[in-house]
């Protein structure tokens, strides 16, 4: 499976998130992460940042079947990698 | 076309890119758009948001064929909008 993550937690949990994230995905900018990952360590993935954050907190995951689904376009700074800049 | 639209900008600028964003797309969460659009308006769209934001800021288009390519779960506040909640 392909993921993107983007996350929008409260300050005080951010490095705490960025960190756990960073152990499973690529850091693309802030509050986004990509890449391939399995099933299995989706759910682990999962099951450990259900208790770093809080309630108020919001964490989105974008799940593909495969990388090629994504057709991604990059405006200014690509902070993370690189793909097809504009 | 479907896209999932993320950016990380200068504090001073988040507003005006938001506001911009808005007229195409729907907000998720912080820094986080989605949404149904042509490929038209996707090119301005894109030469809008060229304008507003400054080289050191990143914006990242994700664009989908179709929607049914994504699954997406969200952890804790779906702020945005509602979808298949953990």
């Amino acid at each position: 499976m392909y993921l993107i993550v983007v996350y929008d937690v409260d300050e005080s949990r951010v490095n705490k998130v960025n960190k756990y994230l960073k152990r499973y995905l690529l850091w693309r900018q802030n509050s986004v992460f990509e890449g391939e990952i399995s099933e299995n360590l989706i759910d682990s993935m999962i099951k450990g940042i259900t208790k770093i954050i809080k309630d108020e907190d919001s964490i989105i995951i974008y799940k593909f079947k495969v990388k090629s689904y994504i057709d991604n376009i990059i405006i200014g700074n690509d902070k993370g990698n690189t793909s097809n800049m504009i």
